[in-house]
């Protein structure tokens, strides 16, 4: 019985190593962007509701949607910022052209009021493994 | 043998849900935060040493600190972001305070031309599972 739960532990470790030996820093080939978008703040509320469904969507159904991080500035709150992560060039190509994408954009079309893309390279990109 | 190898991946399975429950949208305490920084084009390339450096130590030392991920403009690569996400903000007090974060700041003080916080909140945090 012993021997068995030892053996368990051990499996569970090698199905944990292998998940997470696909890490950022092996794959040069990521696509990054930093999404700046000023929002009407009379519909903020819906804004974020359009943009939560949106990413929700994307990072569900799109297999080379990585990560999509949207954030609103404290002391601004119609400043949002996306930190978007996409497998490669080709599946940022690809996510444009989804239906949720084109919801989205078709939503929020008379709520943005300005939106900067920024094309970025990571420096480092590190985070605890156990939490995402 | 078989009964124990179905248990064995059940327990592995039980470890990953483990893992896996603690995600953004249920922890509110959460502190974020953007960091804006045009650095000395000259010492660009250290940098982005000692940032990474700092990261690294950062992520791997300190339990409150859940992800550091700081990229460069591909356009103006002297302008560098890092999207900074603390367990709250007693853990972001305490990384201030380490000794790592004190060597970074020193080797920087005369690389960093100037330097932004932005506090920010989540709107949405969505990422794949597997590829963090």
């Amino acid at each position: 019985m012993k021997a068995s739960i030892n053996k368990s532990v051990l499996i569970g470790i090698v199905i944990l190593t292998t998940m997470f030996s696909s890490s950022f820093a092996q794959n040069n080939n990521h696509y990054m962007r930093i999404a700046k978008i000023i929002v009407d703040s009379a519909q903020l509320e819906n804004y974020k509701s359009a943009l939560k469904e949106g990413i929700s969507q994307a990072v569900k159904k799109e297999a080379g949607v990585l990560s999509l991080y949207a954030v609103y500035e404290k002391k601004q709150p119609t400043h949002i910022t996306v930190f978007e992560i996409y497998a490669s060039e080709e599946a940022y190509k690809s996510h444009v052209q989804t239906e949720h994408f084109s919801k989205y954009k078709d939503t929020v079309k008379d709520m943005v009021k300005s939106l900067e893309l920024v094309d970025v390279e990571p420096v480092a990109l590190e985070a605890k493994k156990n939490v995402f």
